[in-house]
């Protein structure tokens, strides 16, 4: 599951900057980096008269544009995604996500403080704090970065967040509900399913196996 | 696995205002839509300044803007996608996709041709060609539609690919490939995973099954 973390802090804090010195840093190091940021105001990102644009205006519930090196989409959703709503629905060939801003959300947060912008943190650790990234130190249990320390920061994020990729072992879903497996059970599916797929073409060394059967 | 239909037609047809005229009748019917655009000189969907803009900028993949009824997503790809790679990577929610042009690609296509713009249909039967819409009748063995008959268009196209949605059956997927299966291959895990499976709580009357197993 791809990780996410919460780039927040209060209004004028520093979050886009902070996410725009983190980016370089991290895709330097080879992993490749979403960002999901929230729009309250409504926001247009296509232009009008377009041909994409056109699609959207006539009822398109979904419009992609495609070329060579991107790709756009836009649709719509009927209330504001969580997100791990917005990794499971749109996100894909990453190696993580930041978010900037998204308090209320449940996900991992490091906070972005200036003294010379506001006297108190955001967050607590309540709130899933993990970091603080700062002109400032504080005491409060979570390592302090200073606002120029984007490698110190990213050991961290490495460290915690981006050193095994691959949840290992069985997941079934039955009528999209998760089932859980107790340890005889994954022990089972999984030895009975890699032995009767081992000796068909293609799957003998089979690492990663996914099979949908549907009624 | 959501059906996919091409409006091909060559330069100057009409092709994105047939996709006008069509939308408005599928969703009246109840159908998602989503369209697909190829855009072959780059295209800037983003406004420069704006935070998600300066993401993307500083090194991001992908970047979503999320908001309470829409969601944008911008993201790197290494090629063109084919419309198969847009459904997988990209596409939920939806009864249908219709592309824009997408000639080249495997999926059954629609035609628009006016006479007065051309003197020849773009495609011929090998292509993959289902329907023409055209205001010159054509006898090449496919149904021909009036450029204002959107009903027809609708009706045919519900019949065609709307009525029954869900693929039956199994599929596996070892490391990413899809992996085809013989009848008696199917039928035999087909009944051995559901035999496996149904003394176990929650999957008695599992219709859908998935399983994914990662070493």
């Amino acid at each position: 599951m791809i990780p996410i973390i919460s780039i927040v802090g209060k209004s004028d804090s520093g979050k886009t900057t902070l996410i725009e010195k983190l980016l370089p840093e991290l895709t330097r190091r080879g992993y490749r980096v979403a960002t999901v940021k929230h729009d309250t105001h409504g926001f247009e990102v296509d232009r009008e008269g377009k041909d994409s644009w056109r699609h959207k205006q006539a009822g398109a519930h979904t419009v992609v544009i495609s070329s060579s090196n991107k790709v756009a989409l836009i649709r719509d959703v009927e209330k504001d995604l969580t997100l791990e709503e917005i990794r499971e629905k749109l996100i894909q060939d990453v190696d993580i996500i930041l978010s900037e801003g998204y308090k209320k959300d449940v996900q991992p947060k490091i906070e972005i403080f200036r003294k010379e912008k506001h006297k108190e943190l955001l967050c607590t650790k309540e709130d899933n704090l993990i970091a603080i990234v700062s002109n400032q130190t504080f005491n409060i249990g979570v390592p302090c970065f200073h606002l120029e320390d984007m490698k110190g920061l990213s050991n961290f994020i490495e460290k915690k967040f981006l050193s095994s990729k691959v949840e290992e072992g069985i997941s079934l879903r039955v009528d999209g509900k998760k089932i859980p497996l107790k340890p005889f059970v994954r022990d089972f599916l999984t030895h009975s399913i890699k032995g009767m797929l081992s000796s068909l073409k293609g799957c003998g060394k089979a690492r990663h196996i996914e099979i949908r059967i549907e009624d």
